[in-house]
């Protein structure tokens, strides 16, 4: 049986909570692709390749993790890659309709990928991206929530504009 | 006893979902406007033109059903067609609290107009205009979502841009 | 076109926030029955028929409503009554997922009778007949949740005990 | 790496949305164990003979799915089983807060254990054993949630009381 | 201005979750009571005296808290203790409905008597009596949820059933 | 012990449900801090030094209440105040999730600042500043809504565009 996983979202930047999430599917599928959304109508504040990048950094010691990006469907780019299943983090905290929106449709347009669901650690619950972009133009520090190198990134992409 | 109902929204584009909603107030009311408001604030994709004559090609079966557009407030607009109710479609995923704010807004705003919920089919409660456009974009089948003749207007509108 | 509703529930014991629905309903249909479900599961803590008595006291004034008890299928009672509609009250607070199971289940049960919801005044959206026959017990002046001849009949209950 | 999932429930009785979970399960891991657990403080209309029974009934056809009963705590139980993944049947209407409190409070009596989350379709997404209990008492036609081997057992079951 | 807090509950076992709570309003308000309410139609699993006792060994280190246990309405509980506030912890996952239902019951009973609600730390916002309670049963190890003291306590009630 | 509490928001503009939780705060606490967020990034239909003029118009009853703005985080300008307590209206209908994130985000950035929830009179529950802002547009008399001095000025707002 068929042990590949797709993990996608737009990573804008990534967060402890995602990685959280990464080292949990990193233990139950033999092959995982964490899936960079390119996003464009959502504006991400990072280019594809800068969250392709930050990501990378994050997940080196997984050694069935690989770092994508993809555009399109993400039930097609799952298809191209042999993957059964779809992951998405549902947080205590978050966005439920939207979840369920977007599962129950992928799942219209192809019945063959199924979208399961996994919590994070509770203390990332309410990790969001969108506050940590806020936050770091105030200048908070924000070691709590990201990576060293997401932290260092975000330093520079806020101090540019 | 007055029976008259409006079913106002900004059908962009109409979906199966808000069709399964207008056949229901259709067998319970002797009159039923569906009324497209014309929510320039939202950046519809369609005009209302446009929207319009979608629904207009897909309601045509229901003699008691009058598509019209609207500008203002709706309890304004209900009260000139002499409407008693506004419907809103109530699918188990759907921002509730958005359509409880309106519903006591606009009852505050006009007493005498009553926001009664109807529940669309199971089959069509996690359809959003939303996603659908999106998913456009990407190419995807809609044929489970939308009517033909809506098929061809977001391929026609997403080649365009 | 037939214009009877249905407005089922336990009124145990009934509270202004049921009148309030009573009141809109009776504004929008010809006919009116509210009816009293046996619930003898629930262990109500007043009798059948004391239940449609206090309803009947608080709803003299409308001409167009009548108290009926009822055990079994509300659909089957709907359309023993000859009504398409059985109407529930949907507060800002309250169980939706009950609800709509309800309703959805009813669907199916009989696809002839529509639910449709209805909001009572926003002041009315906190109260409980629970928490009531709690505070009941307590000994709390309850002249703010429901009519006079209910707050007698709750304090001879509750002295009784 | 080990694909062993275990789905616990209480399934009195099972329904149609429990076996469309199950069907999807079977399909993504090699081996599934749908798990009983005796749940004496809900006071179970079945007991887990029966509730056992109708289960294997049901699920005939997956030649990788074994139906067993349980005691104890489930992350106790799924390691006995050499499991890392416990499924919950998420629906649109469910009680998300205690599935998450469950999942947590597992996790942390057991991290090995995983929790995962799946859809069962949407048509089922409001079935409810509960209702469907309380239905049968009051003689309604259960075929559209639950399979004809239920049915029966419920029929004589209410009967018998 | 008076800065006297009251904190009511059931405390059937106190939890961490319920001790960081304290914590907190013991920093913002000269004086705290933690009351024990009686909750008899709860049936609780230890008496009144036993859920004070409890609590005791576990506040002794905050100097303004002091703990009793009250029956009856808890807005004249804290009248009597000329407290103008009653806090509640707000847990991610909490049951949100019946708390503003409460509220607002409170209110109404007494309109000097104010709710306020406060989040106890992400790590024990999964934390319930309930699942403590029926965790104990089936012998798990709880350390991770409940003081030393309240261990002890739940492992012996849990022998003598 | 101190008992200052800041209580935060974009205030575009101030309603009803602002006031009434101003109200509550005020009578708990020594000193109020009702602060202006200048939310940039949310393009304010009225400038800072406008919300600010707004709130000092409708609070002036109060003595003990203190309008001002403020950039950057809300826990660094809570400590500047000497502020221990951050308070948060939690409406029956509002934005929990969003809500809880920050409040979580905020403990994380500095834990000596504790965010607290009040909630405003049922009344008000629904009252938005985004949907008076609509209605505004459409020329709704917004009497219900928010004081006469703001009426007046989004009269004057939405006839300049």
């Amino acid at each position: 049986m068929n042990k590949i996983a797709v993990y996608p979202g737009t990573f804008d930047p990534v967060t402890y909570g995602h990685l959280d999430v990464v080292e949990r599917i990193a233990s139950l599928y033999d092959k995982v692709y964490v899936s960079v959304a390119h996003s464009k109508q959502k504006k991400p504040l990072f280019s594809v390749s800068e969250r392709v990048e930050m990501l990378k950094c994050s997940v080196k010691k997984f050694k069935n993790v690989e770092i994508e990006d993809f555009n399109g469907l993400v039930v097609d780019y799952a298809a191209r890659k042999s993957a059964r299943v779809v992951v998405r983090g549902l947080r205590m905290i978050s966005d439920f309709e939207y979840e369920f929106q977007m599962a129950l449709t992928n799942r219209k347009l192809n019945p063959d990928i199924e979208t399961v669901f996994m919590m994070p650690n509770e203390s990332y619950s309410y990790i969001s991206s969108r506050l940590i972009k806020e936050a770091a133009y105030m200048g908070a520090d924000l070691s709590a929530f990201v990576p060293e190198n997401v932290q260092k990134k975000l330093k520079e992409k806020c101090s540019d504009e």
